[in-house]
């Protein structure tokens, strides 16, 4: 089974499913989100993650904020009440671009929406029909929101699925699941697809220190999902290796430069190295939306440096001496040369330089437009 | 201050200090082990570990074991109370080759003592002379044992601080420091020697998982000898290489075959594999005693397979699904084309293949004899 992080159950007055990632791996507890407290709670306290997993979850937020608006409410208190709720889900997690982004989708159908309905109401006014159209709106954008994601998250794996063959070892490093989306992830998702054509092989997932999302999470998701998985600590990849026990390395990114450069967690520039050295593929899976074509390389692309204590205590332990120094860059920057292939969900770009990626990009996206067109 | 692990205070009737390793880095604490028993339970529990410090604590055991024997005792008896003692300690650690090592020296040193007794005593007689002197020759060989460790680590750390320059950035493995050692151990031996010379650099320390010998212990006691130290995640080595901050990588090894490949703690071999790729010399730093020129290469050195739980588990927390496979080997094999260079305490090894290492040890060897024979 491959797991849902984050599922809207029932009609617009439904509720938001999600799974309590606070207590993975030694506890798999769904919980049930229905008022907009709570899922504030839920997404500060990381019980739920992921950039596409946050802005699913953020937008059926706005959903379970309309739920409490009575009725008998004026579009101005609609609106009123939509604003403080993307105000609330906006400050659970002040750097989670995608999180504010879905808010802003949402609130922009809301608005498109009343527009509609100030054809026959003032913004002072109300009418149950019209609060009736705004709540199936802002559920009709979460769920497209929602779908999207499951889409692309599928199309990455089918289009990838090829590179692993029968037998294969693969190495990947963090989570870029279906814990960290609404579908079935990037890098896993190719996985699954191959698993789902019948292809037998084994995952081996490095914990990904400090914050252990590759043993904690994407460890527990391949083994839902009855795939024959193998935890190392980070340091061991490179001996696997050395063994002939990987056949390919597969991780997420966070952002891609306009050429192909790839940031991502923190050790997975020390993978690709580890990867070219014993001439094994390296390849990224990730949306096309992680194209930054206005980052020239991944020189551009700034490092967040994170808290010392993410490295110098675990579990109320200290693990390092007092005020030592330390240094916990987040990310890393995988050169474009290291990348046997990107896999989006419009398709694969092996030779990845800027021009191949701008004209990939834009080729695709006009055969998009083209096949929009012809749908009509 | 260079901590020191292992330390008899007093004469014969003196006891063994030990810095308590369970309790770093949060607590700095010295035990004083005033019986057998209380050592045993010290070296089981990891208060003291490293091959030479376990090898010279053992050796002080048995002055500790000698000092209950009855000052009225006979030969017998005394050389039972060793023999028991021995196999306690013995039992506390099965796999340290060192400490039996050290307690058969101790134990062959003992029974020439006897020897010489037994020309005025039979075995079961005694006599305080007789005793008093076994106490003494029993503590004779365990502080020659500890200053051969002290001399050898200063002799390691002389040779090899050439290779290191005034701002450096030097990175190392695990803990192959004075925690590990009498002295003041092999790699961070190097390091303090360099310090000592006024050199100002900055050591970058893996937290090595999974037992965090690197955080724990070693960014402990290079703090406490005053240099400057930064703590990374295992991941984060290539990614400070990329950067241009190391200029050397350098560790211990637990055993070099006869072509100077080179056991260490998991995680080295891709250490020297990221060094190489991005064109920084990679050390290793161990007394001579760790060639076994019985072993061709690398290849011949078993591995040993530690538990998974060392892995899945941190501080009574579950950081990995219950039940999930792991992968978790002790050492890994570093190949000697990537090492730049040995350093023992006789000198350093450059070039590494069979027959310089042979010629090396084999010329060094008789060189020693040479200058034993002069010393007389």
């Amino acid at each position: 089974m491959i797991v849902e992080a984050v599922k809207w159950i029932g009609e617009v007055d439904g509720f938001l499913e999600l799974i309590d990632q606070r207590r993975l791996p030694a506890e798999f507890v769904k919980i049930q989100c229905r008022n907009i407290e709570y899922l504030y709670e839920a997404i500060k306290t990381l019980a739920v993650r992921g950039a596409p997993a946050l802005g699913v979850s953020a937008a059926y937020g706005l959903v379970l904020a309309m739920q409490k608006l009575p009725a008998d409410s004026s579009l101005e208190q609609a609106l009123d009440v939509l604003a403080k709720a993307g105000q609330l889900l906006a400050s659970s997690r002040p750097t989670a671009v995608n999180l504010f982004w879905a808010l802003d989708r949402v609130r922009r159908r809301a608005e498109s929406q009343i527009g509609n309905s100030k054809h026959v109401l003032s913004l002072a006014e109300g009418s149950r029909q019209a609060i009736g159209d705004l709540r199936q709106a802002v559920l009709a954008e979460a769920n497209a929101i929602y779908q999207e994601d499951v889409d692309m998250c599928r199309q990455i794996g089918q289009n990838g699925e090829r590179f692993i063959q029968q037998g294969s070892g693969i190495l990947t490093h963090c989570n870029a699941g279906a814990l960290a989306t609404a579908g079935q992830g990037t890098a896993l998702s190719v996985i699954f697809e191959a698993h789902k054509k019948g292809k037998k092989f084994r995952v081996y997932v490095d914990e990904t220190r400090p914050l252990l999302q590759g043993s904690r999470l994407t460890a527990w998701e391949l083994k839902q999902a009855n795939i024959d998985v193998t935890v190392i600590c980070d340091n061991m990849a490179g001996w696997l290796m050395k063994q002939g026990k990987i056949d390919m390395v597969i991780t997420g990114s966070d952002r891609i430069a306009a050429n192909g450069d790839a940031a991502n967690k923190i050790g997975t520039y020390s993978l690709s190295i580890l990867a070219k050295q014993h001439g094994i593929p390296f390849y990224i899976a990730a949306p096309s939306s992680t194209f930054d074509l206005n980052i020239k390389s991944g020189a551009e692309i700034p490092i967040e440096q994170r808290e010392a204590n993410e490295v110098t205590r675990f579990a109320d332990t200290q693990i390092a001496p007092y005020g030592i120094d330390v240094y916990n860059p987040a990310f890393d920057i995988t050169d474009a040369k290291d990348i046997a292939a990107i896999i989006t969900e419009r398709g694969v770009i092996e030779n990845l330089d800027a021009d191949s990626i701008r004209e990939y990009l834009l080729f695709q996206k006009t055969d998009d437009r083209r096949k929009k067109t012809e749908d009509r």
